[in-house]
């Protein structure tokens, strides 16, 4: 039902990224699935570099963290075989490659949290953290890890 | 029995503050309580603006760590109904809003952890992380998140 | 077993110091055990301090992150008896406190990463959070917290 969801919005999920270092993408416990941290990767490289406002305008953050989304949402369906598993979203946790005096970290994780309810509906509605870093790896200007609860 | 603790203690939980953004203050996973990220909201505005200790001292920064605990308690209250639904605080993270030299983030965090106990006596002694970050949504001083175990 | 396998690779591990706050190191809710914020520290001092690259290169701050780990393992030593109770780790977060332009956290928390997998095998890997920071708490160059799944 999700996959016939992403058809009609036209959204295609990516390949789901290698981590970035000795680690794996999905571990679950129980009816819990925690997804590493998901970066703006496509087709192995980091397209959205960079800090909020000094290299990255709010717009394009907002599109690098549905990206974020994304991939890990293609992490999720590789390691369930179904997006169809997931109960309900816990908690997103959401951190922007900031300038120190940037505050809209808010704006940004909105496109993703957004997204996640388009895609799945209300049962989508998740917790929420968001706050603003001093660097994220590869430069990546966002970085979004999801704790979400499956059907077994 | 928490209320009449808060009352002994002249603790008035806060309104609940609306989430900054498109997701819901607490979701509830098996006996597991997401909260999200409290920040130093009070009648719809953040009260402890910028970093510690360039706009805020220590001792203003405790006291907005200890809003945001209000506020989460707020949150469990109209999502449990009662704050005796909760039978052990699990995890607080505590997100300092710093400037690159400040190195004192338990202190603040602590004012937070010795509000739970005192409210809620040795039950509420919890696991924490508590780091430093480049910024905050709205320029909050700081944000708290929760994780709680209810009983059902 | 896991005693053998720490004598095999002589690894010794530390005491676990107190908590730099008001909390607990380790937290047990249905299987899940939450550990708090491990940072650096050795005999009462934190040994790893400042930021990467500015203060501590990538390789000592790698160190950092190993002794992060092994005061998180000594932590549920203590606190489970045994680490044979350990069943899965479930989620690792790294917070290195990083110069603004500072962008391989990945390669540091590997350190821990890796060691888990050394000690633990296969079974170790995790899910990841590794994100910079504008500070940590005394001044520590990495600070790690984890998740894991226990047998009852």
């Amino acid at each position: 039902m999700i996959d016939e969801k992403l058809k009609e919005l036209s959204i295609q999920l990516p390949t789901p990224p290698n981590p970035a270092g000795s680690y794996i993408p999905v571990v679950i416990t129980g009816n819990l699935a925690f997804v590493s941290g998901q970066i703006p990767m496509k087709d192995g490289k980091v397209i959205f570099e960079g800090k909020v406002p000094e290299k990255q305008s709010l717009d394009s953050a907002r599109d690098a963290a549905k990206i974020c989304i994304l991939n890990g949402l293609a992490q999720l369906k590789l390691n369930l075989g179904s997006l169809d598993k997931i109960t309900k979203f816990v908690r997103i946790s959401g951190f922007v490659n900031s300038n120190p005096d940037f505050i809209e970290q808010p704006k940004i994780i909105n496109a993703a949290s957004d997204l996640l309810v388009e895609i799945f509906g209300d049962m989508a509605k998740h917790s929420r953290i968001a706050v603003g870093v001093a660097s994220l790896p590869l430069n990546s200007t966002v970085e979004i890890d999801m704790i979400v609860e499956i059907s077994n």
